[in-house]
C-alpha cells in the first residue's frame, strides 16, 4: 500500500509490478481491487494509472478531507467513478469508494483482543446474554450506513491497524453474527470481498457521480492538514529518488550483460525500493529507528547493484562481451559464487561515488601521479545527451580527454566551505579519519553520451606546468552591485540589496521579477487552547501562524565565473546556504541548498521554506504534478468538489511535488523542478514556495508517536548528535508559455535520470578499456523527444519487460502532444526481436484480455469513443504508437 | 488462587475442596503444589492448613515485603521450610518459595503480543540476527538467579497477568531458546513443572532455612503497605461472611433431607462463594463493576439456597420426613422440575429475612391480626445454645410462646433512627415504595435451641390490652452523668464527658479503663513530592500522616433499658452512629456501627477507625488471627525475620483480622471479635483499633485503576448516588487472661454461625408445624466445647463429607487445649454409619496414603516425633481423637 503523495509513478509501477508478480506466482491470481485504505490523500495517477491501467475495477480508501466526506455522506457520493486523467478521460476511469467508517468495523463491532466491544453472548443460561441487543445494533449500523451509500450493498471492514493479533477472537464473533443476523432476516450478511462487492455495484442499475483530479490535500480536522509529510525526512526522500534512478541504470546494464539468478542482481534493490514506497516509508512518517532501518536496507541493496553496475561496465568495456549474442557473464559470475562479495568488490577496478552530492569521492580523489582516471558516463535516457559533469580531484593541474584522445575544456573550482563542512561531518559519522580537503577541487567538463550507453573521458595530471583546466576561484563579493549569472538563454540577476535572486532577463529582453527568499514557519506545539492540541509533526503541517519568518539577514556572497559554470554562493547563516548556478549550454538555473542543523535551542520547531516571488499574475492558480506524471491545476483556497471552509491558509494550500510546480500568466511560465518529493504551494499570487526541511519538537498525534527531529550522530559511540543537514538541488526554469512545457518535461527527465559516473584508475593505458563508447540502441537512433524509456528489465523468465511512455498530456504542447511512433527493434541494436506481447501496466495479464466495467454516470457530457487509445502495432514489424500520457508495457522475446 | 488476608479458613477449605474435586474429576490428578503467586501477603493457615494438610509438597508465591526479600536474596533464604502452625510444628511444614522475579519471566524474556523483548532471530541471512546475544542473556539471567537460590535448580515463570493472549508467540520463542541454550551447554533448560522442581530440591542434599508465622503485612515499597485491602469494600466482605455461614446452614439441611441434583441445592452458593475468595474478590481490590457482578452472583445463588432451606425446614417441620430412613424430597422436587422456581418460592409459606441487619423484614412485619407468626430458630452449631434473638414486628402488643406453649419474656424497642434511615434507603435502592416505619418495632426474646437443629417460637398479637411484651423506649440522655450497661458479668460504663465507653468493671470489682473513640485517617492522594506517588487505595493503606483525626464532638446519646437487652445509641454525626449493647446472660458487649456516607466534599479520602484505649500494659504486643483460626503474636514495629526499617508507623503495623484481635497484660485480656474481615492494629500500647470503612479518591496504582469510592445508587435510573453506608457489629470481651481464651473461642463460633431464623405465618394453628423442635444429633448429645463442626455436606457421590475441628491451640487454655474425643455416630441420631474413611483436608485423597517430603533444616531444635497427631479411631466404633488445632476430614458412608 504505497504512499500516493511522495511517490514517483515509476516507483509505484515497479512496486506494484513486483507485488502482482508475487501474487500471481503464489496464488495464481490477478487482483482487481486497489486497496489504498490508509494513505493520507489520494492521487490522480493512483486512480487512472495504478488503477484503471492496471486492470483494477475499483479503488477503496479511508482518508479524504473531512469537509469533503461530510458533503459526500450527505450527497451519497462516497462512491464515485473517478477519471484521474485529463488525457485518457473515460478510457481510464475506475470505481472509487471512500469507506464508510475509516477502515474499522462499524462502531461496536471490534473484536480484537483488547477491544471492549461486547462479544456475542448467546447462551441465555449465562450472565450478560446480549444476542438481541447485538443483532439490533448490527442491523442499526447497516441501516445508518445505507443512508449514505447507493444500492443496497454495503461493505464493512472488519479489522484495523494491529488487529487480528489472535484471529480467533474475531472469527468466533463474526461467525455468530453472520448466523444470527441472517436468522433475524432484516439484513443479509456474509463474508465477502471487495471484488464481489464491486461486481454487485456494477450489476445494479445505479447511476454514479463523477470524480475528477485527486483527493489532495487531506485534512482530518480544521487544523489537521496532512501536508507536512510531503517534506518530512527530506534526506530519506532524496535517497529513495536517487536509488530509484540508479535501479533503472542497473537494470539496463543487467539486461545488457544478462541477469544472474544468484547475483549480483537488481532484485534486492527492487525489493528495498518497493518497501520504501509504503505510506509510512518514503512519506517520512515512520519512527526514527524505522527510518534508520529503511535507509540501511536501501544501502545494503544499493551495494549489490553497485557491484552489478561495475561488473557489467567492466565486462562491456573490456570487450569480452560479444554484443550480438545472448549475453553471458559466466566468467564474472563464477567468481561471484566462489568468492565472497567483499573480495569481488576489492578485485574490481571500477568504482562509483554515491556521496558525490557532498563533493566526496575517494575514487576520483586518488593520487593520479603517473596514472589516468577514466570517467565512464552512463546515460540511461533514450536520448543523446550533452551535459556538464562535476567530480572531485586532488590536483587542479589536469587535462581532460575524450575517448578519441581530444583534449576538451575543463574547469576547476575549489571545494566550497559548505561542502567541506559536510565532507568532514560525513567522515566523522562513518568513523573514518578526516581527509585534508584543502587540496580537493571540483573538476567540471562537458560529456556527450549516446542514448542508453556511455562515453569515456580521461583525466590526466599534467606532467609539467602546462595544463588545460581553467582554475576559477570562489571570490567574495563585498561590493554593492548586482550579480549576473548567464545561462544559455537568460540572465539570472541578484540584487545588491537582497543579495538573492531578484529577476531573470530572457533572451528576448523580457525581464521577469523573481525575488527569492528563505523563511521558516514555526511548527505549532499544539499545547495551547488556540492550537487545540494539533501540533505540527511528521504527518501534519500546522504552522503557528501564517507568517513565514525571514532568514535573509547579512547574506555572505561569493561567486565563481568560468566558461562551463557560473555560480553564486550564498551563506545565509551558519546553518543555511545555497549555490545558484548556470551551466554553459543550458537555459535553466540550478539551486543547491544546504539546510541544517536547523536550530531548536529556542524550543521552537521550524519548517524551512524558500520562496520565489514573481510579477506573474497567476490569479490564485498554480500547477503541481501528480506523482511526477500529470500536472494538475490548483487554485488557492478552493476545491472543485465542495465549498471549502478555509482554516489553514498555508497548510491547506500545500500540495505534494514530485517533479515540480509552476505558475503561468499565459505568457511566461515559471517552473521549479525538484530532485525529491517535497511540499510546495503558491500562497500569494505570483509566488511559489518549497518546503525544504523540517525539524519539530512535538508529535502530531497521528500515530508516529515521536517528534520529527532528525539528527546525525558521530563519535565512537555515536553519542554526539546534531540536527540533520540536508542538501539538495532544484531547477528554476523561466520560459515563454509556449516553450515551457517542452523545457519542463525535458529537464524533468534529465533530473530524474542523471548521468551515472563510474571511475577507473590505471597506469597502463593500453588495452585497458577496449570499448570506450557504447549504446544499446541502433547507431544514430534515439527515442523521439516526447517519448521516454520507463522500464528496461530482464524478467525472471528471461524475457524483457519494456515500458515506453509519452511525456506530454493532451494539449500540453503544440508540437509534442502528438502521437509518437517508436520501432521497438531500433532500441535493441544487438538483439533481434522474436515476439512482443503487450501487457497490463503491472505485466500480470495480457492487454488484449483486459476489460473495463461499464458504469452509468450522472450528467456525463463525454461522448463514448472520444478518447482514442493506442493498440497493437502499426504496419509490419514492431512499430508502436504512443498517444499523450500513454505508457505501454511489453514483454519482448528476443532471439 | 484465594486471598490469604481477608479469607476465612472455612471458606478457604470449601473453595479448595471444590477446586480439587474439579481437578480430580477432569484430570484425575491430585495437585502437589500451592500456587499463590499473586496474593498480597501470605498466611500461616495457608502454609500449614491449606498447604501441608492438603498434601502439598510446596507453596510458591511472588509477593513478600521488599525489605524481607532483599534480605532473603542476600541470605539465599528465598526458599525455606515454613512451619505455619505452633500447634503442629514440623508435622505440618511445607517447602515455601518466593519466586525469583515476581511471577514474570527473567528480564528480557517476555514474549507476549505487546512485549518489546526481541524474539530469537536465528537466521543469519535476515536482519536483526541475535541468537548469541539472546542465548548469552539467557545464561546470564540464570547465573544471576543462581546466586540467590540454593541448589542448581532454578525455576522461571514464563508468563504474566493477561499474557498468552496468543500462546504461539511464547512457545515459538521458548522452543527456540530451549534448543539453542542447551546446544550452548552452559545451562540446561527445559519445560518443567513446580512439582518436578520441588522433587529435585528434595532430592538434593541441601539444608534449608526455617520460616515461622506468616508473611504479613506486605509492603512493595517504603510507603506501599498493602494493608488497606484488609478493610476495602466492607459491605462485600460482610456479605461473604454472612453467606459463608448461611452455606453451612443450607448444607446441613440439605444433608438432612437429601441432596437433589437438579436443585435447589447448595452447588451454586458453594461456587459463588468459592469465586469470591479470589485475591481480587473478597479482598475488595476489584473494580466497582466487578464487585457488582460478584455481589449479583452471591445474591442469585443465595436465593437458591434460601429456597432449599425453606423447603427442607418445611419438609422436616411438616412431619412428612421420616427421620430414620434415607431422606427423600421427592414430592417437593417433583414440584421443582415441573414448575418454575419463582412459582415454587411463592407457593411456600416459609420465608427468611436476609436484610434483618437493617431491621427490615417484610415477613415478620406482616399484619398478624388473627394470625400467628412462627419463628423457627435453626442452630448450625454442634452445641446447645441459648441466645436472645431480635426480629421486627408491626405491633408492640404481642405475646411470645415457646413450642410447649409457655409464654416467655420478650422486649419491644422502637426501630432506631439510624435503622429507619437505612430501611428507607434500601427500599429506594431496590425501587420499592417506602413503608411507614413509625409502626415497626424490634421484638427480642430468648431462644433455646438444640445442637444441629431448631426450636420454634410463636408470636401472637394480643387480643386485648393485656400483653406480655416489655415496651422499652429509646430515651435521650441529656443529663451529665455516666451511663451503665450491665452484662452478665461486667458493667460497661460510658463517661458523661466523652459520651463513649470509658471503662469496664468486671464481676470481681476490677476496673479496666477502656476508652472508645472514632477517628479518620486522611488517605494520601500521592500527588505531592513527599508522598512520592503512593496514594491510599483499594490495596494500599497510606495515611497522609500518622494522625487519626477525631470524630467525637457533640455525641447525642439515648439509651434503652430492658430486661433482655440494654443499649446506648450514640449519634456521632450525620453519617456515623453506633449502638453499644449488653444482653441478659452474656458477658460481652456488642457494638453495632453504622458508618457512611463518608463525606468527601472536602476532597479528602477518609479511612474510618474506632479505637479502644485501655490501661493494659501490652508492651507493643497484640494478637491477631490467621484466617480466623490460629492467633499470631504481633509486635509493633518489629518483624521476626529481619531488622525492620519503619517508614509507615500506622499502615506498617496493620494486620488482617477475620475473627478478631486482642491485647493481654497476662492478667486481663481485652478482645474485639469481628463480623467480617477488616484491618486492625495496636499502634499505641494498651490500644486496639479497627478500620471499619474507607472512601478514597485516588487509585493506588496497584492494578485496580479506580479509586475506592463505593456508592449506593437510587432512583428510576439509579442516577442518584450516595456514599455507601456500612453497618456491622463487633463484640468487646474483657476477661481475666485465664478465662479469656475460652470466652473468645466460644464467642467467635457463635458470631460466625448465628441462629438462622425462618418465618411462617398462619391463621390455622393446628397441624401446621407438627415438628416444632428438631436436632440431628443423638438426644441430649452435643459436641465438646473445644470441638466444632466445620463441614457437614452431602457429597456428589451421596456420601457425607464431615469435618470436625479442635478450637484451641497448644497451651492456649489450661482446660480446653486437651485431646477431645468425639463418637461420630453420636452426631447422626437417625442414620447409622456403615463405614468411615479419613481424607486429606480437601478430600481428594486418603489420609493414610499421604506422605510428606523430608527436609533437612538449619539449626532445627525440634525433636522429630515431638508433635503427635491423631490418627484412626479410638477403641471400637467411630470414636476419634482431636488434638489442638486439628481438623479431621472424613467421608462417612451411612446406611
Amino acid at each position: 500500500m504505497h504512499d500516493e503523495a511522495t511517490t514517483h509513478y515509476i516507483d509505484m509501477i515497479d512496486q506494484m509490478t513486483l507485488g502482482h508478480r508475487y501474487i500471481k506466482k503464489q496464488f495464481g491470481k490477478v487482483p482487481r481491487i486497489g486497496w489504498q485504505i490508509d494513505p493520507f490523500g489520494h492521487s490522480a495517477v493512483q486512480a487512472y494509472l495504478l488503477g484503471a491501467e492496471v486492470g483494477f475495477d475499483a479503488v477503496f480508501f479511508a482518508r479524504a478531507d473531512y469537509q469533503d466526506v461530510l458533503q459526500r455522506r450527505k450527497d451519497r457520493t462516497m462512491e464515485a467513478i473517478w477519471r484521474g486523467s485529463k488525457s485518457f478521460g473515460p478510457s481510464a476511469q475506475i470505481f472509487a469508494g471512500v469507506l464508510a467508517n475509516h477502515y474499522e468495523p462499524p462502531d461496536g463491532f471490534n473484536f480484537d483482543i483488547d477491544s471492549t466491544n461486547p462479544p456475542v453472548q448467546d447462551d441465555p443460561e449465562l450472565f450478560d446474554y446480549n444476542l438481541e441487543e447485538r443483532v439490533d445494533l448490527f442491523v442499526q449500523r447497516a441501516l445508518e450506513q445505507a443512508k449514505e451509500f447507493r444500492t443496497n450493498h454495503l461493505m464493512w471492514t472488519m479489522g484495523d491497524d494491529f488487529a487480528y493479533e489472535y484471529a480467533n477472537t474475531w472469527f468466533k464473533q463474526l461467525d455468530k453474527l453472520v448466523h444470527y443476523v441472517n436468522k433475524d432476516g432484516r439484513v443479509n450478511t456474509f463474508y465477502s470481498t471487495p471484488s464481489f462487492y464491486v461486481d454487485m455495484k456494477a450489476a445494479s442499475n445505479e447511476t454514479w457521480p463523477l470524480k475528477l483530479n485527486d483527493y489532495f490535500p487531506y485534512a482530518s480536522s480544521a487544523n489537521g492538514y496532512w501536508t507536512g509529510y510531503f517534506t518530512s525526512r527530506p534526506a530519506l526522500k532524496g535517497y529513495v529518488r536517487k536509488l530509484s534512478a540508479y535501479l533503472q541504470v542497473a537494470r539496463q546494464l543487467e539486461f545488457f550483460v544478462g541477469r544472474k539468478v544468484r547475483g549480483p542482481n537488481t532484485d534486492s534493490l527492487e525489493e528495498a525500493l518497493a518497501v520504501l514506497q509504503h505510506h509510512d516509508g518514503v512519506s517520512g512518517t515512520e519512527q526514527q529507528h524505522v527510518a534508520d532501518d529503511y535507509a540501511k536496507r536501501l544501502y545494503i541493496s544499493s551495494i549489490e547493484s553497485e557491484d552489478l553496475v561495475n561488473l557489467a561496465l567492466q565486462h562491456i568495456a573490456s570487450g569480452r562481451f560479444s554484443m550480438n549474442h545472448t549475453p553471458h557473464l559466466e566468467m564474472v559470475t563464477s567468481q561471484v559464487s566462489s568468492q565472497s562479495k567483499a573480495t569481488l568488490r576489492a578485485g574490481l577496478n571500477f568504482q562509483q561515488c554515491p556521496s558525490s552530492n557532498i563533493s566526496y569521492c575517494p575514487q576520483s580523489e586518488a593520487d593520479l601521479s603517473g596514472k589516468t582516471l577514466a570517467v565512464i558516463a552512463y546515460n540511461p535516457l533514450g536520448w543523446e545527451r550533452k551535459e556538464i559533469v562535476r567530480i572531485t580531484v586532488s590536483d587542479y593541474k589536469v587535462d581532460v580527454f575524450d575517448s578519441s584522445g581530444n583534449l576538451i575544456p575543463s574547469q576547476i573550482i575549489p571545494v566550497s566551505q559548505a561542502s567541506r563542512k559536510l565532507r568532514e561531518q560525513h567522515l566523522k559519522s562513518i568513523r573514518k579519519p578526516a581527509v585534508s580537503d584543502e587540496s580537493i577541487f571540483e573538476l567540471l567538463f562537458e560529456c556527450s553520451t549516446p542514448p542508453l550507453g556511455y562515453s569515456t573521458y580521461y583525466v590526466k595530471p599534467s606532467q609539467n606546468d602546462s595544463y588545460s583546466s581553467e582554475y576559477t576561484l570562489i571570490q567574495e563579493n563585498n561590493e554593492n552591485h548586482d550579480v549576473y549569472l548567464q545561462s544559455n538563454s537568460a540572465q539570472y540577476i541578484l540584487s545588491s540589496s537582497s543579495r538573492l535572486l531578484d529577476r531573470v532577463k530572457l533572451k528576448d529582453g523580457v525581464e521577469v521579477s523573481l525575488r527569492q527568499s528563505y523563511c521558516w514557519y514555526n511548527g505549532s506545539d499544539g499545547n495551547t487552547e488556540e492550537t487545540r492540541g494539533q501540533a505540527s509533526g511528521a504527518y501534519v503541517f500546522r504552522p503557528n501562524s501564517s507568517s513565514c519568518f525571514p532568514l535573509t539577514d547579512n547574506i555572505k556572497l561569493s561567486s565563481v565565473k568560468g566558461s562551463l559554470v557560473e555560480e553564486v554562493h550564498q551563506q545565509l547563516s551558519s546553518w543555511l546556504s545555497q549555490v545558484l548556478r548556470t551551466y554553459k549550454g543550458s537555459d535553466h538555473a540550478e539551486v543547491e541548498f544546504t539546510v541544517g542543523p536547523i536550530p531548536i535551542d529556542d524550543n521552537l520547531g521550524k519548517e524551512i521554506v524558500t520562496k520565489f516571488s514573481s510579477d506573474l499574475e497567476s490569479h490564485k492558480t498554480f500547477y503541481t504534478d501528480s506523482n511526477g506524471r500529470d500536472f494538475i491545476k490548483r487554485v488557492r483556497d478552493y476545491r472543485s468538489d465542495w465549498e471549502l471552509e478555509v482554516h489553514e491558509e498555508v497548510a491547506g494550500n500545500y500540495y505534494p511535488l514530485n517533479s515540480g510546480i509552476y505558475l503561468s500568466d499565459n505568457s511566461i511560465d515559471f517552473s521549479i523542478l525538484v530532485d525529491r518529493s517535497m511540499g510546495g504551494s503558491s500562497v500569494t499570487d505570483g509566488e511559489l514556495e518549497l518546503m525544504l526541511h523540517r525539524r519539530l519538537l512535538y508529535d502530531d498525534g497521528k500515530g508516529v508517536a515521536e517528534a520529527l527531529n532528525e539528527t546525525t550522530c558521530m563519535g565512537d559511540d555515536f553519542s554526539t548528535c546534531e540536527g540533520l543537514v540536508v542538501r539538495g538541488t532544484f531547477l528554476l526554469d523561466v520560459h515563454s508559455t509556449n516553450e515551457s512545457s517542452f523545457s519542463r518535461r525535458n529537464l524533468i527527465q534529465r533530473k530524474l535520470f542523471p548521468l551515472q559516473l563510474v571511475f577507473s584508475v590505471s597506469n597502463d593505458e593500453d588495452g585497458w578499456l577496449s570499448v570506450s563508447e557504447y549504446s544499446a540502441m541502433k547507431t544514430g537512433y534515439q527515442l523521439p523527444p516526447n517519448v521516454a524509456l520507463i522500464t528496461l528489465q530482464e524478467q525472471h523468465d528471461s524475457n524483457l519487460l519494456l515500458r515506453l511512455g509519452h511525456l506530454f498530456e493532451n494539449d500540453e504542447d503544440e508540437t509534442w502532444s502528438s502521437v509518437a511512433i517508436v520501432d521497438l527493434q531500433d532500441i535493441f541494436a544487438y538483439r533481434k526481436i522474436k515476439h512482443v506481447e503487450e501487457l497490463s501496466l503491472t505485466a500480470n495479464q495480457r492487454k488484449c484480455e483486459m476489460k473495463a466495467k461499464h458504469w452509468q454516470i450522472e450528467n456525463d457530457d463525454v461522448q463514448p469513443g472520444s478518447y482514442i487509445r493506442s493498440v497493437g502495432f502499426v504496419g509490419d514489424g514492431y512499430q508502436i504508437e504512443l498517444r499523450p500520457m500513454e505508457i505501454r508495457t511489453f514483454s519482448v522475446f528476443l532471439e
